[in-house]
């Protein structure tokens, strides 16, 4: 199992670096009338901006996980059943939960801000925007695609800190460790 | 636990229909030029469309497994120890998650919606909305606030469904059932 995490987060990190990068080297310069320019990036869009940043921070977050997972055992921690043990298997359960929820919110946003981009709204008189910067909207859907199969690894991950903390306890009696 | 297992139920349930009926209810007309009126609904924007459905989806949802735990308890069941209501209790896991995070997704794209109206965007020139309706948007404000409070009330649930489902795995060995 410990192997499966291990290769689960490397995969994370790859989609989540791999997002960052989509949005944040993504720009698209077209002429509008004459010669004046306009440049399309991320920091056009606040969800944009914030997609960013949490997809590296949440990339960060997994490398750290890796690291201390390659140094010491998480697994080998909590066998020798300390209750200073159980309460690192919470703080890993607690992390992965955070960070899998902020990780796949920010997505959903970023989702329906270029949802918003490429239709427009009419009821809202917000003109399209993807009908011009075509491949830069391309590009983002592209980013939110590998943001989701991220969220979806960091899911699994987070399923498996549950597991790995949650076996420790009896089954019939409420939250009563088991060692054994 | 049961019991607050059905505690948090309800009280997701709660939040939920409050959350579909701030935002379904919620309009407001406003004159824009001499006869010319303009009425404000969840219609306008798709993602608030979403809230609506998702949210009483979610409430029904909840809504069952009352219904499904008052019946015959899930706890009950699993104490028999059959391999069929451990996979009962792996989808009861399953759909708890698939239900908060579609909640919780629909929520931010929600609340991205409405940054928008409220701040406009100036690269994409598009106009802000929530100055002209005020009370529509602070309405759906509070709708996106309960919509989380709801969002964290199931992140609870399914933290016990997983609690429920995977204290019955050995500590040891990987995925061996162990009813003591």
């Amino acid at each position: 199992m410990a192997r499966g995490e291990t290769s689960l987060r490397i995969s994370a990190i790859v989609m989540l670096v791999l997002t960052a990068c989509l949005v944040a080297f993504d720009t698209q310069t077209k002429v509008i009338i004459l010669n004046l320019e306009k440049k399309a990036t991320y920091k056009d869009m606040k969800a944009l901006q914030m997609l960013v940043y949490v997809t590296s921070a949440a990339a960060a977050y997994n490398l750290l996980q890796l690291c201390k997972h390659t140094t010491v055992s998480c697994t080998e921690k909590i066998k020798k059943g300390s209750s200073n043990n159980i309460y690192m298997a919470w703080i890993c359960f607690l992390l992965d939960q955070v960070a899998v929820y902020v990780t796949f919110g920010t997505n959903c946003a970023a989702l329906e801000g270029s949802m918003l981009a490429v239709t427009g709204s009419e009821a809202l008189q917000w003109l399209k925007v993807c009908n011009k910067f075509t491949r830069f909207c391309d590009q983002i859907g592209a980013a939110v695609l590998c943001g989701y199969a991220a969220s979806i690894l960091m899911a699994l991950i987070s399923t498996i800190s549950a597991y790995k903390l949650m076996r420790m306890y009896s089954p019939q009696r409420f939250l009563t460790l088991k060692i054994r």
